[in-house]
């Protein structure tokens, strides 16, 4: 048996279920085609449905009953949109109740590029893989006629309406509306354009649309009333909210018909466009030896020696959920839709979407720009054309509509991180005037700060409403203005380096005394009382904290521990109360926000084996190669990304600030391939783990002992071999 | 003041209550658009809701709530269609639901190519006017914001589902979907496209969308879950079921806006080009007067002298609703769908459509023999063009789909009855094929005469099913094979004239002397038992005969009066038997089978004088200068071209047979115009009343007696002048 290659260790069902709204699907490396099963809808078999709760990914491990395979997915994310274009085959007798024609499955296999089920049913085979813009699917059919069904009325999203058209006996276009993710900007729609063809001539072909129930009366005299119509010679446009095609195919015992799916944002001629130049002829096989090799060159970017098989497992699917967002959006032909206004504008580079920043500020970005500077460049540049195009940096961009979800200014930290680490191949005055705009605009235009009128004069954010998210922005705008503070003072702009650096400080006014958190301020600058530091568990509602409570934001203040650990009583204080957090159970290993509390432990001389000690166990605990093993929503990678760069050893505690702190690898060698286009010549760098203890005894560069426990970005780039010395405690 | 001209004396709201189905909307002659108001929906105000009861018209008059102008619609039918496109105004703050923006109005009036109201509840007046394919609508506001509104998701056609998208900021483009008519075909469906331009920058503009009702949980989150959703910013395809589109306007006091809207059923860049062609630079006034010269100049090919004011107005407003439809169909580069495949073909003629044949063969399609005929040749190449694309006459065609729509094979009396009145100029010999084939044609294949294998093996249609329509189609078989014999036997096809003829017969089957009616015959042979031959009254189902019952139908044997006097006991007999129809109320003025019962006396030597007395005594009741002047629906100009014809004094009794029964005219003196190019050099006939009696005492043609109570079409366009001669009984 040939040596496993690392897109061997693969599991895309890690994350499937326990919330991490990952899913299977077959897609390649930052490609904008996912075809993952849906199995979210349709019968009391599955364990969740979409449409009885909040319900935010196509596919749920431990659900029973697939109705199709949806087309352009968005991974680990915690509010529903996309999953539509929903495909799925059935025999016999035309039945376009997906109730109806939903199926049990078995035989479920994923791997990068590849997706593959058996029809409890029918006893028809899927398969599906992808190129970048088109999905492919190979239904093997028994002998008999089948039918080849596109539902565009259901999917995730929370709009509805499509339209469809035939073109030929083989090939239909049509539209969907999507949009409105997390309801936060009911504005934010967008249609996905779509060209679908089959490899068979069908014996018949329609369309299917709900008719809306009539009065009594009428329905006595059209039978179509309350029910699905079925148009079989009707070839012109079809519109409506529930609406879809059908091919019926007549084949032989296993004969295999294949289904291409192109998509466009731009046109449905771009959608053909796109098929046409990436799948010419089709060929399942072909198509998905070529995804997979895709995958295994992205994912050998990092070589991992000893680990157990799970954990290589856990470690090659965490960077294979780290390449999924962003992803690319404009077609073949270099076109997109704008930011925003959706003219048509063309690029020849890459155009990134999907930028959830709040999460992936964190680490996915850091991690690109790591391994993959080109591609984190051009989606610097994309951020950039963002703001161009639109006025406004991102915040929560999904396909060139902005969603404002979650808090802060958080491309700041993105870009100055890059920045700082030497990537700086786009136009930062550019970049700097959009910052400035966001930090510096006080009126409603500005909708990526909207507190920054108190917040500007004040240097904090008062509570205003019951329920607000006060405390929660303004700690992500003390991390942006840190970075711009960076930024500024890297581009001789003193002044303003001095007056970001000075706000990013005012932390200080939330930190009460009294219970040793942060605590929301009241607009009369008295803090709110009665306070509970621990309301906001468990998504309640809470007052000033987003989707957590107190303590799960008042660490979270990577770029002035120093000022932290005298703000909360010195050292000795400051590491008992962070310790508590863990002890006490108040720390949320789901929740953005502190997840980097173990890591600031490594800020403090002495104390790095409590980083060490509870990375290991967070890793061991909650990242396991089971389809529960990502603990709650990957957050487009992040969740990921934080296992896979501890599981190297290196974790970027503060964007902005270019350094790593250094935890115990899993691994005996870690191989870094760097791109020496963009890392100064340097081409790899090696980290090895000496011995097998849990703790950091030493850490050796290129032999010589480091200081401390963290490696600055440069430095980590320019080494050929990091030896990390463990120990027992 | 000016002498009134014949356009002076339409009043386009005769027929718009009692069921004349008939609309007040602007349009043209012969045009495909019509912009009619909408008032049949939205408020208990109405006395009719066409949700609430089978409604086949945009406007009746006893309504109250005006809910938009409706575009492009049918006039005079029995079945809902069309009907939609729903243009409307309102003012202050948007609200999209129907209910709420519609109006009660008033100051309304019609006239040829002009409809105006004035909406109680904004102040706003609207006027309509049109060119053949694109409407126009100005709105005259007061001063402040006011809403233009396009309603796509409802209508009176019984599909839905509609796209539109936002061109510019003064311009939307769309379809949406029709058709189902009768629900009789629920395949026969078609797409509308338009396009619609304002003539002002608005101040905002979007679209609305009724969005699904989501669980309660989901309904918490969003806030548009169960309402209408408004779209303020997105400007790409929008399709629904439920959708719309509006504009807001800014205005002073008394500005007017006006809205184009053009319609294709080939493309919305055909729609364009309608747009671009017939109404460049808008202007509705300028519009509005072209659109009334083109009516003035049609309506002045019958100029008539006497009568009172209120005759002549019915009489114009008859020959007005005679001239709706057939309508133009292509657009104006020559586009049009196929019938059936929809493939876009081109024509340099004008190509027809709305062909309700079962009701126009009797005399709209002879009328239009005599007045136009180079549009009667036109209507029958369309004919022809339909059978040459889908393999088979049309029956009830609209916009290139079979709605197989009541009884027979009409197409055969339609063009026959032109080509023995001398026109000529289309390829018969494609006619004679399509004709043949529908004639002889036995299997499922033959929709047109589902009968056939019966029929033509029996000469009558035997009642299979108990509530068929069995007899009232062999009744239109016998008319048509009557027919199809005089063009065998002209086209020297001896031993086929001598089959159709032989066939056209077999009414004499049905003629059961127990009840002196038609009978139905069982398959057996035997007749129905037990038989009520006055059953069917009132639209109630009834076994052998289509909306009617056997009084109905037992004299509809125009071509053989002769024998139908023979086979109901001689002339004595007949003539008792015919006139007990009309003194015991068997006689249904409001249906096509028996509205040339009155004729028939002339048909009797020495009864002649009882057609003059009933048919002025029908003109007299039931066609009035009133919204309820035409006695039910007014199928496509059919009931309309009853009233016409018998007030010029000349009717056609039995199509195929190129004569006109004599009448006592209406008016004293009527000048018909005729085409010079397609009657052999005539350019008019005039007829004079003399006297003022009600009975016909004789008529000299240009000085000569003439022998009996018809005259041969041949002499009637010959003839200078033809003095009919009264007297009072």
């Amino acid at each position: 048996m040939a040596q496993k290659q690392p897109v061997d260790y693969v599991n895309p069902f890690i994350g499937t279920t326990n919330y991490g709204t990952t899913n299977p699907g077959a897609q390649v490396p930052q490609g904008l085609m996912n075809v993952s099963p849906f199995n979210v809808m349709g019968s009391t078999l599955n364990k969740v449905d979409k449409d009885a709760r909040w319900w935010s990914t196509p596919y749920e491990h431990n659900n029973k009953f697939l109705t199709g395979l949806a087309h352009v997915n968005l991974s680990g994310v915690g509010c529903p949109d996309m999953g539509s274009l929903l495909l799925m085959a059935s025999s016999g007798k035309l039945n376009v109740d997906y109730h109806a024609y939903g199926s049990t499955y078995r035989e479920e296999k994923a791997s990068p590029g590849y997706y593959t089920a058996l029809l409890d049913k029918y006893n028809i085979r899927l398969e599906s893989s992808a190129t970048a813009r088109v999905g492919i699917t190979r239904f093997t059919f028994p002998k008999g006629e089948h039918n080849i069904l596109l539902n565009l009325g259901e999917g995730l999203t929370n709009e509805t309406g499509a339209t469809v058209r035939r073109v030929s006996d083989t090939e239909v276009e049509g539209s969907k509306l999507l949009g409105s993710f997390c309801y936060t900007n009911n504005q934010a729609v967008y249609p996905i354009y779509f060209v679908m063809r089959i490899n068979k001539a069908p014996v018949s072909a329609g369309y299917w649309k709900f008719q809306r129930a009539g009065e009594e009366w009428e329905n006595d005299w059209n039978k179509d009333a309350g029910k699905y119509k079925i148009f079989t010679d009707y070839r012109g446009e079809l519109s409506g909210d529930d609406i879809g095609t059908f091919f019926t195919v007549k084949t032989d015992e296993n004969e295999a018909v294949e289904v291409q799916l192109a998509v466009s944002f731009v046109s449905m001629e771009n959608a053909r466009r796109n098929l046409e130049a990436e799948q010419p002829v089709g060929g399942f096989d072909a198509i998905h030896k070529q995804a997979k090799a895709a995958w295994n060159k992205d994912l050998s970017k990092i070589e991992v020696t000893g680990g157990s098989e799970d954990e290589r497992t856990v470690f090659y699917t965490a960077l294979y959920h780290a390449l999924i967002h962003p992803n690319v959006f404009q077609d073949v032909n270099g076109e997109y839709p704008a930011m925003e206004s959706r003219q048509t504008l063309h690029t020849d580079r890459n155009r990134y979407t999907v930028f959830s920043l709040w999460d992936t500020y964190r680490n996915v970005q850091p991690l690109m720009s790591l391994l993959f500077p080109d591609r984190q460049t051009d989606m610097i540049r994309s951020m950039i054309g963002m703001y161009k195009e639109n006025g406004w940096m991102p915040k929560w961009e999904l396909y060139s509509r902005e969603s404002y979800t979650m808090d802060g200014d958080p491309a700041v930290p993105v870009i100055v991180d890059a920045w700082m680490k030497g990537l700086r191949d786009y136009d930062i005055e550019s970049v700097y005037e959009a910052f400035y705009k966001s930090a510096t605009v006080t009126d409603s235009t500005n909708r990526i700060r909207p507190d920054n009128a108190d917040y500007t004069k004040l240097h904090y954010v008062p509570l205003r409403d019951s329920f607000d998210n006060s405390v929660s922005h303004a700690i992500e705008y003390y991390v942006a203005d840190w970075n711009l503070a960076q930024l500024a003072a890297s581009l001789g702009k003193t002044a303003d380096a001095e007056m970001f650096a000075k706000r990013a400080q005012g932390y200080k006014n939330y930190y009460s005394k009294e219970y040793g958190t942060f605590r929301p301020i009241l607009p009369n600058g008295s803090f709110l009382t009665p306070f509970d530091p621990l309301m906001g568990a468990n998504f309640e509602p809470n007052h000033g904290f987003h989707e957590g409570n107190a303590w799960n934001y008042s660490f979270a203040v990577p770029h002035d521990i120093p000022g932290l650990v005298k703000l909360m009583g010195g050292k000795r204080n400051f590491v008992d109360k962070l310790q508590s957090t863990f002890d006490k159970g108040f720390f949320d290993v789901t929740n953005e926000p502190d997840m980097l509390y173990p890591h600031i432990f490594s800020e403090i001389d002495g104390e790095e084996w409590r980083t060490q000690k509870l990375v290991s166990n967070i890793l061991k605990t909650h990242f396991t190669n089971m389809p529960g093993g990502i603990p709650g929503n990957d957050d487009t990678g992040t969740m990921s990304t934080w296992a896979l760069m501890n599981m190297m050893g290196i974790y970027p505690l503060c964007p902005g600030r270019p350094d790593y702190t250094v935890v115990t690898p899993v691994f005996d060698k870690v191989v870094i391939h760097l791109d020496p286009a963009y890392h100064d010549g340097a081409s790899q760098v090696v980290i090895r783990k000496a011995g097998t203890g849990n703790y950091i005894k030493n850490i050796r560069i290129d032999g010589k002992l480091n200081k401390g426990f963290k490696i600055a970005h440069d430095k980590l780039i320019h080494s050929k071999e990091i030896v990390i010395e463990t120990m027992n405690r």
